[in-house]
């Protein structure tokens, strides 16, 4: 198990860059069922003032799953809550950068908070949020 | 355009069946390209108490994700932000009893805020949270 300290400072920051492409689209589409028109008719986003179709914001929790399942120095960890504000329509096709801080470790409850963004190719700030969870030890 | 004052009294409760099946597994691991193995390897989920493999509580998002684009009197909308709070684990074969219900609407920004919650078939709360939409109107 490793030791929850290591997030102040070994752990503290994390980096991952994230591609939208069709497998995400349809991964998501899959899962949810929402093939509402603003992701699916082009003209229907035009007419809402977007350039093309906008894709799905909830495509960024699934990649926050993914920093929590897969890039942490450890697996053995379970989510307790998260959050996300968009800011930036999303497109097919747009490679995200996406920043994790640890804001707080709470050792006497193996809790660990972070904030997080996702940045797109053009320097903007798409979606800011907060995650915590809880490591999570073998039971006796 | 729906007149957003009807989500006070006549649009102000929604309700939904979600059925957590390999579908929404598999569509979620294409989506997020999370195999973290609390949701994938039976021995490791037991070792940390569980009964089984719990499912990614992000599959939750993606049916609020379903929610917002598919179950609105108006499909013109776009999710602000939102946040969720996981209580109790969710497993594969679940079938989940979705709750929304509004919260504030504030007219003059377009916007309308829910509070929602999931609740298993032993009549637990496994999530609850909120969320902010705007309606988008066409631009002129």
């Amino acid at each position: 198990m490793i030791n929850i300290l290591d997030f102040k400072d070994k752990y503290s920051e994390y980096h991952h860059q994230f591609i939208v492409d069709e497998r995400v689209k349809q991964g998501f589409q899959l899962c949810s069922g929402d093939y509402n028109p603003l992701h699916n008719d082009e003209s229907f986003a035009k007419r809402k003032g977007f350039s093309q179709c906008v894709m799905y914001g909830n495509v960024l929790n699934c990649f926050v799953s993914f920093f929590i399942g897969e890039l942490l120095p450890t697996q053995e960890v379970i989510i307790h809550s998260q959050e996300i504000a968009y800011r930036q329509p999303v497109y097919l096709g747009d490679t995200l950068d996406f920043t994790a801080k640890v804001s707080e470790v709470f050792e006497m409850v193996n809790t660990v908070d972070f904030s997080f963004f996702f940045r797109n190719g053009d320097g903007k700030i798409v979606a800011k949020g907060k995650i915590q969870i809880g490591l999570i030890p073998d039971v006796q």
